[in-house]
């Protein structure tokens, strides 16, 4: 008889924000009067960038042609669109990385939970605390968290680096030794950066006790302060310690289109065994490609009107950004983020906790978050907003939330 | 120091269709006054129907316009797509498959690889031999295959069906009880098809036995007689114990495009665990939907138009298959496949070996074909020729190879 992973049975609930679109459903299913106004999950709303679309409409018509037809990807992205990113995200910012090294995919988050598949089953991870669910979530999946405490809501092989208003969410090296470390930065949640000098520390660290980096840089384009790094590869000796992750959903609305890529430098290295090898051969076996059509909506990010048309996009949600935080800051709350970052992290009023936040919120102003406590326990007594919603329906929900 | 996932070092030499790419690359650089025709990997050829590159460039509209923008997919697909295959692929068959049984990916390369990861390390897997490598490798890759014998090319822990012109090629049921059963009808790479009646027999088999089947009926649409089942849920008994992969790749010519769909059945538990629940955390967890413009290019193959225009490219297709099966059989070859599949699998002339053959062919004709060896020691002796070329360019190839 077959039997499952048992893994999967140590997940405790559903996906966050699985759960989070019940209870809407369910709210508005018993409220069908209300308008829900959704800065919950980090989905974009403004359309995508006129350079963009006429793109794949070129390519959708290149498609309908046998001339020009594109059958399989390259295994591991069109050489078009992994010079554009080498160029434009890594040579103009000085840092060393080749086409060669840098592996399209159908985005981020599929990255972010496949990537621990290359690592042995004994390495220890480490986490900040709140976090992006996936990448503990993979992991327990696989076998490598050990069991979970369902009262501290914790993971007894996970090293968590508390990130709390106390030590202004940035994680400290953890008293003990991992072999992975996950750092998002800016980081989702908290919408929190360190200055470059920060992170060149943590380099130096991953390279001194002999970690790997899972640097998730999704929220690169949103950096608006000069001394924050734009990747990781921008720190001495990176590359023999850090795997990178990129997105296109966050500066180019593309969560519904699908692109996203990780960096594997080729100088990395367990023993004599090349982590760009495994994660070729890993791409190579598991994946087909990224469509045609979006690769090459890819590439048009970054032609000129393309880049212009991104810069007015993140501008847009960045206004939205200031305007979540100054008005709740002026409405008496405490607020975070929101500055390299379309996150607002803001502690809940009253001592409320995350989840009785999130239903006071949806009941009294019918304005969906995303509950701290979903991120990890030190998320608890936290709040998350975010920045890409409309104009319109940020003022409108921060209204609402200031009338409370 | 962090560790590697062993099981990778494993995996003898890349991909086959890596080395097939790079060993034409070779033969190109040194000969590059050569016209070579490639009838190897199952890339097709012929362009996007009509009614599918309408329903793209429609999508991309929506795409660039605030008020018909989309995010984030469901999880799990769009409704529009989930509906549309359970109406055509199984209501019209008097499958009793429901939408929510349907989980839309990017591929089913994708998830035939990662269908593995819900079930047990412990299980043993049986394949037929030869046999599409991802199924293996996937495998390997987690670590449920024991050692390689590189001398016979097997794993010590996976349970072979050896598909040979002895047996016609139609696996039998295996003299060890494998927890795991893949099976690929029309088969990749052999051609083969078995009544429905034989079918049956394995679904009642692996009811007995406690197994679970993996079918991949990515050729589906290839088949042309009457007695092959188009489903593995035209047999009785098949929802408590198959998940069917789906593949719009070969039906119409999404190989660059991106889409398939995994049937994971209500009725398929281990226990009181529904597989059903596992894979839906599985998709929501580590990926994030098939493309708003793809999910509508699937839809529009199922429009009246659409399947018309694909009833074309497949019948295209098939007419290169005759003239490929019955050209090799005039000149002399022995010849099998081509009926209901789009895959022509031959015995190699003279006692060369598969990759002799390879050699041969491409030397001598400048044509490319697949080693049987490539796909399990089974295939040894034999080779693939695909029908997906252009009908020219086929003829071409088959002219080549009758003057050798």
């Amino acid at each position: 008889m077959f039997k499952i992973n048992q893994n999967y049975q140590k997940l405790p609930g559903s996906y966050l924000f699985s759960t989070i679109a019940q209870k809407v459903s369910a709210f508005t299913a018993s409220h069908p009067d209300k308008e829900i106004i959704r800065l919950g999950i980090g989905d974009v709303t403004q359309p995508l960038a006129p350079a963009v679309i006429a793109a794949m409409h070129q390519a959708v018509d290149e498609m309908g042609n046998a001339a020009t037809f594109h059958g399989y990807a390259p295994d591991l992205g069109y050489g078009f669109l992994r010079d554009a990113i080498a160029e434009h995200d890594y040579k103009s910012r000085g840092c060393a990385v080749s086409p060669d090294e840098i592996f399209v995919s159908d985005g981020a988050k599929s990255d972010s939970a496949n990537i621990q598949e290359i690592f042995g089953q004994e390495n220890r991870i480490a986490v900040c605390d709140p976090v992006y669910p996936v990448y503990v979530d993979s992991n327990v999946m696989a076998g490598r968290t050990g069991d979970y405490d369902s009262k501290a809501e914790t993971w007894s092989n996970v090293i968590y680096m508390p990130c709390t208003m106390e030590n202004g969410f940035v994680p400290e090296f953890p008293k003990e030794t991992p072999d992975m470390v996950y750092l998002c930065l800016p980081n989702n949640p908290t919408g929190t950066t360190i200055p470059k000098a920060k992170l060149q520390e943590w380099v130096d660290y991953a390279n001194k006790v002999g970690a790997v980096i899972i640097y998730d840089a999704a929220y690169e384009a949103y950096i608006s302060e000069p001394d924050v790094a734009h990747s990781i590869y921008e720190c001495e000796g990176a590359k023999t310690c850090a795997i990178e992750l990129k997105s296109f959903s966050k500066n180019a609305g593309f969560t519904g289109v699908r692109l996203g890529y990780t960096v594997v430098p080729k100088e990395l290295k367990c023993g004599e065994v090349s982590l760009h090898q495994m994660w070729a051969r890993r791409h190579g076996t598991k994946f087909n490609g990224a469509p045609y059509i979006v690769q090459r909506a890819g590439e048009a990010t970054y032609s000129p009107e393309g880049k212009a048309q991104l810069r007015e996009q993140v501008a847009y949600y960045m206004k939205n950004a200031a305007a979540i935080k100054n008005g709740l800051k002026d409405a008496g709350y405490t607020v975070f983020g929101g500055v390299n970052a379309p996150y607002i992290w803001l502690k809940t009023p009253g001592n409320m906790t995350s989840w009785e936040f999130f239903d006071y919120l949806l009941e009294q102003a019918n304005v969906v978050g995303t509950p701290g406590s979903g991120f990890g326990p030190s998320g608890e007594g936290y709040f998350r907003l975010t920045a890409f919603g409309t104009y319109e329906n940020t003022l409108a929900a921060l209204k609402r939330i200031q009338e409370l």
